[in-house]
């Protein structure tokens, strides 16, 4: 099991954090998800690790961005 | 045919946008529904008018409110 942590920019509100949880959720292997739209934190745990590249993908595709 | 502006609060994203549409859109006799995100300018133009507390309603139920 794998939990990483990142900062996803561009959220504005409770759909927002909707979207990216959708989208994160989505990809293989994830168990749960946790957005905070305050920090814009977001916490995935997943079956093996999925990197960076892989979870901005899917950021990108709800519609943000990851910060840094 | 009725024309009707208000203003909306609180919408910050997109998302926003497509709830307020979608919930007015749903009052009896609109057949249109205009949202400006940047000034909150809501324009309905329903059969007959419809009155500031349906809209206000249809608005809340969004999870927004009236300015004004």
């Amino acid at each position: 099991m794998s939990t990483e942590t990142y900062t996803v920019s561009g959220m504005t509100c409770g759909h927002c954090v909707a979207s990216v949880t959708e989208e994160v959720s989505e990809l293989p292997g994830v168990t749960d998800v946790a957005v905070d739209l305050g920090s814009g934190r977001l916490t995935v745990t997943s079956a093996e690790p999925l990197g960076a590249d892989t979870v901005r993908g899917a950021v990108e595709e709800a519609g943000y961005s990851l910060a840094g």
